[in-house]
């Protein structure tokens, strides 16, 4: 039975076993299913039994390429790793002295737990942490990024601080549960633009997750246009359904940064959210915004990309790289998201049994049946099970 | 005499003539000393006596290629348009209405007044103007960019919006005057940085006019350490005496980078203000600042460079690249020469008079006895003519 | 006919007449339908035939007491002076040089249009200008205040600064039109009060106008909850219709601020928009947010008022008091009220013929069949006019 | 032997005792002299050896009256508590994990440890947390105030979060080291109202020890002019060697409010720092800045005081409470110190042994000498106790 010193449980209402199974990462691209121990919540940490997890493009990354190198050190494979990092469930465990979540309770969780002693941290920039994959052995700072320096959420069970925790409302289904860090994400990238843009003009590139969640939060936010660019015409019709006022194909559009003037009153943007990673986005993007325009890049190429610096510093343009979902983001993507504001579902096409995570991980990467959001469920009754196949 | 009507003059202290002689842009590298009818001042605005202007490097740019194209339909050579953007003076005349500014007061002028009507002029951006360049003819927003757009200071007398002028004091010398708009650019960086840099550290690279401006805004404001990096022994020696705590000559160091982390703790910096225009620069400085870091760019190569966006993405790194002098940091920079908060005047090296601007523009464009500012002055007397040679 | 030298017209559509009729302030609450000429458009002004004006408490201050001592000099009675702040219309004339409108072009008008030179207009806060009240004979500095410094709404014609206009789409009725200053001021409030306030808690003290406006904008930025304080129950319904999660009406509520807690799960609220200008909304407003929380007076009484000081510097709140409705909120409500975020019509309840003003403003004044925004309209059809009554 | 589990020591240069001689509160103005346990550090604590302690008017508040009402359940007198607050010291010994400091580093210490979990630690605001004065027995979440809601300086070992440290030099005196927390909450109300205060005017009220850093820390922003108000000849020609341009004795001036703005050019200031506590303070404040001005309170009457709001509202003013130094503002307020920017020593007047200060508190308490500053030290040697007699 679990019952870790000073850790709060209800084991009637909430059983939690000593062991769980979970996927841990082999070797590139292999994930084995296999019995870990239950993780104990510390001081401000709940434990979160996993109702359902999204599958995330960096989840493929990190499972084909390993962590990225930008972590200390990197985390070799072969080491019992656990990937996943867009998850929900309930809390079943408290902590130490935790009193701002019950056992029952529902949640969605961020990503980014900063060490909360850096400078960046100190600043409410917890994304950004100085002490990002510091939670190792000797050196723990406390810091956690669910899935890529931690254990994540391809699993039964999961430890995280009560600062990653966002409350789900019985309405929200567990599959809508798992975009709330998605939706996140572009909530934070319309942060970092400035947040007012009711009636200002925003373009997403890209038609990603990411993108048709920042198209939602832009116009959720008030803005006008919203115009959405991208290659594919399926997701692009997504978009107009999550309230894009335009849309561009961009194979089918000699000049993108011409189309999306004329689109506009023949005038640059106000904002760009970069959301494809393609070779040509960022020239793209600083050319779509007028002078003194924003650019967010929520997205990136792998290899380095040719900028026209001098068009940004003579048009006195702003770039913003994000990460993840900083300053408390997914709390105000959630409140939209309860509050009907979009339909954060219609990117959830596909679901599975946590038994069947390689399938659903082939679904995800090779868009089998257009898939966008594919999510695994531990639990997943018959009815449901049906349903996804 | 010139007495144009609603114009306010005092002719007995500060007589003014109907024309002036004024240099004049014919073919690219071409200029003609020529007369000029003295421009009269509108509402909001004042004549100012140009009692001294520098040279600076996008005047030469301007001389030899024309303007940025950035600006609407660009200016053709051959149309009586007279460069110079870095200057101050005497007020002479007063536009209909004006009792800001008395006739006699010594100023020095920003580049940028703004339309004062489109978006950004109304948050205040007036250097990112949406009117930029419209003020010709049939489609005069108000906008005004001397040397730029509008005629500008390579001549005797020009005419200002008095959003442009900054207040002198007698103690301040001319040529000291003329450099309260390379310390404004510098102080916009480092407003646009954050402004609150005490205790933090900030490296610039490239130690050009703007450069070394930046190292000496920058400590002035309190940053530690202050690092500048740059190619010439000579030129980083000044920046020492302008308040860097350490240099770097990039020419003898293998990793700036690593170089940088080491004067620094072994951390990335928290700013970096790049100013060299190297096709390495916008690298270099994303990878030197640390997670959350900031870069200015104030200078540009004119070709597309390569940049590694994952590493801005990854790190949640914010890029700005500003135009000119905004926000007001002209008054500030101002504020902090007239405090004696680090002595501008160590670059300027070099007067020539007005007449002799061909051989100025020699000095500046080949950097002629190790120039770095070369000031021209209207009315230079004996000794100072002496002075500069 | 009006033809005025510069100025764009088009008769054949929208005729303009030499002279107009226009009520005129006399003794305090005496007003005087009288001839006056039609005003002529400058430099980025137009002329607007006013369709539909709505009536506002500070119409009612001024009519009856004057415009406010902190106008430089003041105004007095007895000068040819028209009210009236809150219009809409059509532009009709066009001076020199404008191209951003067109004529035909229906628009709601801002109240403030800054000088553009002064500290505050160069900062973006043209509502904060320090040349407030300068637009007088000599001292001219271009500051306008609709129906406070300047001639106001209750006429057929009026020029505006183009910086004042917002476009309405046709869809939008011209009562509903002359809501958007009001939406915006209550916009401007959430703007200070940090504009991201998703899943945020908010109080509104005060059913007037602004105080409804502040709870449909607030609730349109996805706050949550939304609670609104008053007096009177039918006010208080009308505020649940806009949105408001919770109301107390506080003549029946011993404890106020116990119960905002009490409603916010025992915490204090992130925000209070304070529109009720009782003498001790202050406190009970600096009581109901929590540490570091924020308010924002959008009302006053006239008399000082006892207040907390150390209350407010012990839990570290930030006080804002906002006049008008600044930082383009006006932009920013409008896109709400075209995208049907929020019906603002509901706190329209009476509409009259300009012939009628004297008993649009007692209904105003006295609340007469619980008016609460009372609408003039210049042209009323028979229609609306049978409507009205 | 001080060796608790966990806890890095070195006894041979830090010999570190089990107990240590404490002051501690029993009744009102009651303090005695025991023997209390030396603390240990947890995670991300450190112990520090005290080396001197400034007395604080809020220490006296606090041994007089007992801690603020506005912490939750308040402290009972008699309950073994060490007030003091302003304090410096040596790191002597490290809690788990802890490597961002070392043993023998000397330091100055913040007060408040925010809980790192609350909404506005999330958001970087940790003197706001609100989990204030949470950091007893069953809910403990971590939050610490030194010397308000933790035991605090009068002793000789103090443990500490690494978050409230601040690195001193070895050039900087023990005495000027108290004196990191002062300036470092003028730094914190300067950085409130904008940061950004070169050139700009700035009026001190009040020249107790936090306005007279205030006075410091704007004229080492680059304020013009900055103003000290208050009643004491002797305090404010201490304001005037720390950088005031001009001072004004409010018992010798019939219209102080006039007075400040003859001074500033007949214009009203941009900023007001509050930190005299006199009931017409506030409203002297919002009358002495100008339309759209900010003000900081930084001091507060104990009892209600009537307030302007109307004043406020009609200019568009800002009032900021401020508690504590919060944003890092004593990092910044360090390096300016480090940097010689500001003599602070010029408001230490009085230094006493740990053993006598009750001596200390009645010379703070009763200004006996003109004290401004007392500070007592626990080791002083021979020379500094004949110095300080």
């Amino acid at each position: 039975m679990y019952a870790p010193q000073g850790v709060k449980t209800n084991h009637n209402e909430f059983p939690v076993p000593e062991s769980q199974r979970a996927w841990v990462l082999g070797g590139p691209g292999e994930l084995v299913f296999k019995e870990k121990p239950v993780p104990v919540p510390k001081k401000a940490e709940v434990l979160v039994r996993i109702d359902a997890v999204a599958i995330c493009a960096t989840d493929l990354e990190i499972i084909y390429h390993g962590p990225p190198a930008s972590i200390q050190g990197g985390l070799p494979f072969n080491k019992d790793f656990t990937p996943g990092h867009e998850y929900m469930g309930t809390v079943v465990a408290l902590g130490p002295g935790v009193d701002e979540y019950n056992i029952g309770q529902r949640v969605a969780v961020e990503i980014h737990a900063g060490c909360g002693q850096c400078k960046r941290c100190r600043e409410g920039m917890y994304t950004s942490c100085h002490n990002y994959g510091l939670n190792y052995g000797d050196v723990d700072k406390g810091h956690r990024a669910n899935g890529f320096t931690t254990d994540g959420g391809f699993c039964e069970y999961q430890v995280n601080n009560i600062n990653t925790l966002v409350s789900l409302e019985d309405e929200m289904t567990d599959e809508e549960g798992t975009l709330v860090v998605t939706a996140g994400t572009a909530m934070y990238a319309l942060t970092e633009l400035g947040g007012l843009v009711a009636g200002e003009s925003v373009v997403v590139t890209g038609p990603g997750p990411i993108g048709l969640m920042a198209v939602a939060v832009a116009k959720a936010l008030g803005a006008q246009p919203v115009i959405l660019t991208g290659t594919r015409d399926n997701r692009l019709e997504i978009g107009k359904q999550l309230g894009a006022d335009a849309v561009i194909n961009i194979r089918k559009t000699p000049d993108v940064v011409a189309e999306v003037k004329k689109l506009n009153g023949g005038k640059g943007v106000d904002y760009v959210v970069e959301c494809s990673a393609a070779t040509s986005a960022v020239n793209d993007a600083v050319r779509m915004v007028n002078r003194g325009g924003k650019v967010c890049l929520a997205a990136f190429a792998h290899e380095e990309v040719p900028v026209d610096v001098a068009h940004i510093v003579r048009n006195n343009i702003y770039v913003y790289g994000i990460r993840g979902e900083g300053k408390s983001a997914t709390h105000r993507a959630e409140a939209y998201m309860r509050q009907k504001r979009f339909d954060a579902t219609l990117i959830h096409t596909h679901t599975f049994d946590l038994d069947d995570l390689p399938t659903a991980i082939r679904y995800a990467k090779d868009r089998v049946e257009d898939a966008i959001k594919v999510v695994v469920k531990a639990k997943m009754g018959a009815a449901q099970k049906e349903a996804a196949e």
